[in-house]
């Protein structure tokens, strides 16, 4: 670490950073200089850059000295601002100390108020505000947050109360006090003395007096809660680097807890669960911020605070209205009430549901904050799904009728069992069963269990808890505050009136609406969704209005193509109805399994003869030719996808004696050569084993079979006037000379159907890229194929040696470890099979210039696989029905970017 | 086909070619050239290039017109040279048509003799030789010629006789005569007849008079015999493409049948069984040079002909000479005596057994005809192999006695069951038992069955018949003319004296002395191996001198260092025995298997906590510790290669309820808890399962424990005196962090073993490269591998996505298609698996220029593969012990070229 370089950078009357250096100064610490820079009343203070986050863990957990040096400069400066001391005896400067990395990981982090407390300075604050109760309440916070965060004394197990609550409790209990702040100077020193001693017990060390051990102490805490289990599960979820590390921000205290005059708050510019565009947020007077987030006391919605503070109430619309117009995005911020002087001690970009963060988007673009293009790029592209997920039936619910009512949170219906705690949660998750996790509020050690869970009810909180915040992130359902609720940790039952539930009772919330239900109720399809199958009028649903206008926007910045996988005709419809513009996969073999077609395919399989096997297969041609004509019929002339027969033969053969001998007497063919067959056909690895083309090289009958039906359904549809476009894909090619024995047997049937029909139609063929080989090869490969598609599930198994269905044994302990950042199979693996279908783009487009590109593999629908899609030049991406739009917002965001 | 291009070249007085011209002219057509340029007695003709076979393939079997213009001009020059006229009725000029492509593909196409006669111009020859028995003798085997290859009638199956041979037969049996020649005029008369109306019947079209339609249908069979079953068969053993085509030679007859003063043979320069430098072949007189290939009648040793015509063999003495310091190279020449005149009608670099080839090039180098590069780079590495391989014990022999002898035509053992037909030996082979085809003679229908062999036996021909040329080639023991056995395919037996032999009673042959024995005989070491490991004196074997010689010219070429996959001691001191210069592969899972061990792994992996897990694993440590020990000591301080456990835990745990049952006994553990496990463990693709470094990541516990094993077995030799260079080497690594994590492990224990034991070492930390993206990634691994090994064999199922085990069921469907040319588990697919290795190879070497990098599949001992390593730059290849010499051999030959 240079001696030169700048590691701390000041805010206040003098401001070095600004809103664009998150990467150095973390989302809050640069917020915090924008905001100062902006004219807001922020209370000064310095941030430490993230950069010493590592160098930090890397020194075993010490400063560099340079550092050490630019912060002792910097709090000199805002104790000269400030006109006091840190540590002074008499009007002592105090600290809050706060982490920020790049990207907001609301209370995954640690946080210290309060800071240069001690048995002298408490008295100084004491006098010099005249408030020895709030003196005395700051400092017993300040040994708690510090005992917990710094000196690690903890509950026992997540059953155990925290200990310095439970102190605080005993002593509230005992003082008949209901509420924190009706307990005495005298009560408060008791308490301290108790947390002192509990510290002692539980650590042998005392609490430390010296201010400047307290100040670090409080930045190494911040810096290794970096890497503590919340915040390494929360980066896992959202994909964030270790390496990024987090600042800290050290800035100087304002009270929200020095009486009726002084408050504490949290609010967001438009409703980050709905997105309406309303002034949003809750405060509670006489309170530390960390007391809303919380969720400890129910706070007060903020349109109360016109009356309780209408002089600071009118400042704060006029911040709403500052920091839209200079952010140009939802800000949700904090603020404290100190003596009637309002302070901003923070302002970021609001985490929103994906409901709130379309109707945002596409609600600024109209206001003229924003335009379509920033409109499109700001909405993270998986939020759209959740126009597009099931609700409750409105006349169920009406028959139902709510027990309850709580903050709508996280818009959407779930139902599931009520379980009280996070590991219940998991467990019933881990068994396959829906979970609802109903707990008073919750705290950061709760993830894995909301993670776990179809959706959360608190009882307490507002909608700036925890239980809000983490919930709006994940997308999931979510009420909070529902205070009619009684929970009973210790009987396992929550109450609502005479009603009492017991865990694992179904019941179902609704996120939209904050209602509450007994027992799992029916769904029906979103608005949006009832708008587009048309048994809604569009013009009703605000919703579909929203959805389609940014549908409209994303059609015209997108340059990929997005096609649907679909094997039948409801699911081409589906494809077309969410705006799909062809098919981008068709697999045949799915049509196999249908009815008594499998009975055929078994024959088939167990012919001894080509003669036997295309008797076989002769039963099969005109179903299989039907199911063109449907798929065909419903394209109406669209690009249409088919490939051929591609899983090992295992795959449809019985293995249960029953259904061997049921088949045994359908075909006639002994059991045993049945059985000696099913035996033949189980292979080691089927994986790699005898599947793809291989089959059709094995039985060019099979492939025979299959080209003949696609063309005399197109034939039929021709002279039925039906428009068809159809490309023939050949699966698991590795080899040129595969494709080429493939391509000869379908351009052989074609025209054989054309001579005999006496109709010319044209056609394509091309092939599957989803065999490493065949990606090297792409060259020799596109002299034949007209277009190839990246089968990028088989190319991710084969190209990282993974099978996606053995990967369960070590998934989880890749994860923990960050040997995978995310699920390869959900979001391609860039460095490697990336690298893969780059090098194929450019030998393909090499050897044919024009040659069509896509990809229909599960990554066709995920967001980061799309913009990958588009970086290396795809033709298109082809994905399930439901997945378009998600796919096609996320093209239209790499074409902006 | 341009006009302007030359596709006809002459040979004789005047001549176009040369011997460089293979690829054009074929290798017949190319050294026709140069004997005539070289001025040796060759009859004038021309050669249709190679280039024209594709063309007449595609045009649908036509001549081009330009082909046929210099055709006709070819044509009318060597009726200028010789003064006589095709299908002149005076004194008719004749052709021999004779395929000809670029390697020699011995008996694989066909070839037409006495092209030219009919019922005209037969008497023509008559009256111009004065001899009619010779001119009708010549027009029966023409037609009978023609009509097997230009109008194909043929046998009906493998077990009826050919119908021409048949008539023969018969008229030969009514004439009473033994050999073809002591038949008439009038009987050939009548057999011409006979062969006519054979003709007229089987194909419904009659023998063509005219001789142009001749030559053209003549010219046209050849050209399709290149598509032959046979050809194609060939081409796939020995990897030649299609598309090199053959050239066609029409060249003017010349007899060996005009009587007693005429002859024909085939002849070598030297012994190519034995490769002693000896003037070898055998002639017939009064026959053509098919009836000496075919091995109809048993030919006369060469050394007789000094008796029978002393002038002629004078003359062949000196064109032996010539030709040997002319091509520098062993010849295969075939040769005709015409009326006491000497022609020569081919030469071409003779065919030889491995043991023949290495033999003649150490001798050619110590005579000064070749250098030692020449000499190195001539031996196909394969070769090595013949001189390693077991032979028969002499005791046994001495014991056994031989009960007939035939002539040595392939070196080696063999024993198996007696087949009396190609398909039977398949049919044994397939069954997983050793066949010993045994006939009369063979044919190229026999191919498949001699591929299917052990051993090859016939009862007639010499060493230039079809057996013993294919024999030769292909590798296989093999004695030819063992007169005294009477084979009769009847009733499936062989006599020789008063033994009778059934089909299916086994024999032995020893292809090296000549001799057959009944039963199987044991075996022991082959002679070079007796020398290697001291039970025979190196001074005593001709065998071990040539191949000491010719290793030790190898070590002095080749830039690959060669080591050992050796998983023993026993195994690493056989490596070193063959000149292995390190362990290149330590396979620690295999000493796993052994005694009691396999209980404390199935203990391990049963374990349900890692305290259980250890204390299995403490048990294994000292065990492991042993075998690295050992192995150390064994190399004495050579490059020795750990890889750590590889294989998916379910290979070590028993499926069968005994073995279950067995082991619940033995470790306490439950049954029902064994069974649960075994489940568990259970995988759809294994392959690309739990395994590799995934399991040491998953369970760091056994790496610790393979890690100390190996550290504390480094303590023990150090402490012993024992010189110790241990790499550490990490399976299937695909990303970096998994690397990272396992050599993090390694470190860890180095550390501790050496505070432990006080002392230092060094050890080197490395992977395999064998996951495709590994290969991507190879510039980052490199960070931290200070050596990689390729995998090859898994490299090779990921990147063609095909499971090894599993490919049976379609590999020889791909065979048949030509899909693969070869095997891409034995030979490394240069073309996909190759490239991601260069590509490794790059971006290692960029990060870390002084890498080690090198390869441990399979691939590591076959030629080709060794080649590519050397090509792209490897450090070593590592192979099993046996695979050493032929892996040093191909080093030294990829240094040279």
């Amino acid at each position: 670490m240079a001696d030169g370089e700048k590691y701390v950078y000041e805010f206040g009357a003098h401001t070095d950073g600004n809103a664009k250096m998150r990467e150095l100064l973390g989302g809050k610490g640069a917020n915090l200089a924008e905001m100062s820079r902006i004219g807001l009343p922020v209370p000064p203070g310095f941030t430490i850059a993230t950069a010493v986050c590592a160098k930090f863990t890397a020194e075993g957990g010490k400063l560099p000295a340079s550092v050490e040096r630019q912060r002792n400069a910097a709090l000199a400066n805002v104790e000269k601002q400030l006109g006091r001391k840190f540590g002074d005896r008499k009007n002592p400067l105090l600290f809050s100390v706060r982490s920020g990395a790049r990207d907001s990981m609301p209370g995954m982090m640690d946080t210290i108020l309060n800071l240069g407390l001690n048995d002298e300075t408490v008295n100084g604050l004491s006098e010099a505000t005249g408030n020895p109760r709030f003196a005395f309440d700051s400092y017993r916070r300040f040994i708690q947050m510090y005992g917990d965060v710094v000196m690690e004394v903890h509950a026992k197990d997540e059953h155990s109360a925290d200990p310095f609550e439970e102190i605080l409790m005993e002593a509230k209990k005992s003082a008949k006090a209901k509420f924190d702040n009706q307990l005495t100077e005298k009560q408060l020193r008791e308490i301290i003395e108790k947390y002192k001693d509990l510290i002692r017990r539980e650590t042998g060390n005392t609490f430390p007096q010296d201010v400047h051990q307290q100040l670090l102490g409080a930045i190494g805490a911040v810096f290794r809660s970096w890497n503590n289990q919340r915040a390494i599960l929360y980066r896992r979820k959202y994909g964030i680097p270790s390496e990024w590390g987090t600042a800290v921000n050290v800035q100087a205290m304002v009270f929200g807890n020095m009486g009726p005059d002084s408050a504490t708050g949290v609010a967001f510019t438009r409703d980050p669960a709905s997105g309406e565009n309303v002034f949003y947020g809750e405060y509670l007077i006489d309170a530390q911020g960390e007391d809303v987030v919380a969720g400890i006391r129910t706070p007060n919605p903020i349109a109360h605070l016109a009356k309780d503070m209408p002089k600071v109430y009118g400042e704060l619309v006029a911040v709403r209205e500052k920091l839209e117009s200079h952010f140009r995005d939802m800000q949700d911020f904090e603020f404290t009430v100190q003596q009637n002087k309002l302070y901003m001690l923070q302002t970021r970009n609001g985490k929103r549901t994906g409901f709130a963060a379309v109707r945002i988007a596409v609600e600024m673009e109209h206001d003229g904050l924003i335009d379509k293009r920033t409109a499109v790029g700001r909405i993270a592209a998986d939020s759209i799904s959740s126009l597009l997920v099931p609700i409750f039936d409105g006349d169920a619910k009406k028959k139902a009728k709510a027990i309850a009512r709580g903050l709508p949170a996280g818009p959407g219906a779930a139902s599931g069992k009520i379980c009280f705690s996070a590991a219940r949660a998991e467990e019933v998750h881990g068994r396959g069963e829906r979970a609802l996790l109903c707990r008073a509020e919750t705290s950061p050690e709760d993830i894995r269990g909301m993670l776990a869970s179809e959706g959360i009810l608190t009882s307490r909180g507002g909608v700036s808890s925890h239980a809000a915040l983490v919930a709006r992130q994940m997308g999931k359902v979510c009420i909070v505050g529902a205070s009619a609720l009684e929970i009973d940790y210790g009987s396992r039952t929550m109450r609502v009136g005479d009603i009492t539930m017991k865990e694992g009772d179904e019941i179902s919330i609704d996120g939209t609406a904050g209602e509450i239900y007994l027992g799992s109720l029916p769904t029906v399809p979103s608005e949006v969704n009832q708008v587009l199958n048309g048994t809604m009028d569009g013009k009703k649903s605000q919703t579909y209005g929203t959805y389609a206008k940014l549908m409209g926007w994303c059609d015209e910045f997108r340059k990929l193509k997005v096609y649907v996988n679909a094997d039948s005709p409801t699911q081409a419809l589906a494809g077309l109805r969410y705006g799909g513009e062809g098919i981008g996969l068709t697999r045949t073999e799915h049509m196999f399994f249908e009815g008594t077609r499998i009975d055929h395919m078994r024959e088939m399989i167990l012919a001894d003869s080509v003669a036997d096997r295309e008797a076989a297969l002769a039963k099969l041609l005109p179903m299989q030719r039907e199911d063109f004509i449907g798929i065909f019929t419903a394209m109406g002339g669209k690009h249409t996808t088919i490939r051929f027969l591609d899983p090992p033969l295992h795959e449809f053969v019985p293995h249960d004696e029953p259904t061997q001998r049921d088949l045994s007497k359908k075909t006639a063919i002994p059991l045993e050569r049945i059985r000696a067959r099913v035996e033949a056909l189980r292979e080691f690895n089927p994986m790699l084993g005898h599947r793809g083309c291989r089959l059709g090289i094995s039985y060019p009958e099979v492939s025979r079979m299959q080209a003949r039906a696609v063309f005399e359904a197109v034939v039929h549809c021709k002279k039925n006037g039906i428009a068809v476009h159809p490309y023939v894909m050949i699966p698991l090619v590795g080899f040129l000379k595969e494709l080429r024995n493939q391509v000869d047997i379908v351009n052989e049937v074609a025209k054989a159907v054309s001579g005999e029909s006496g109709m010319e139609f044209t056609y394509h063929v091309g092939t599957m890229l989803e065999v490493p080989r065949a990606c090297l090869r792409a060259g020799e490969i596109a002299e034949i194929a007209e277009f190839c598609s990246f089968g990028s599930n088989d190319l991710t198994q084969t190209t990282l040696a993974i099978s996606r269905d053995d990967m369960g044994s070590f998934l989880g302990r890749y994860m923990d470890l960050e040997i995978f950042t995310q699920n390869p199979f959900a979001t391609l693996d860039v460095d490697g099979v990336g690298e893969l279908m780059t090098i194929a783009v450019e030998r393909a487009k090499k050897t044919r210039p024009t040659i069509t590109l896509g990809i229909c593999g599960e990554h066709g629908g995920d967001p980061a696989s799309v913009k990958f899609a588009h970086t290396i030049g795809l033709t298109y991406v082809s994905c399930s029905p439901n997945r378009i739009p998600v796919a096609k917002l996320s093209a239209a965001q790499a074409a902006i970017a």
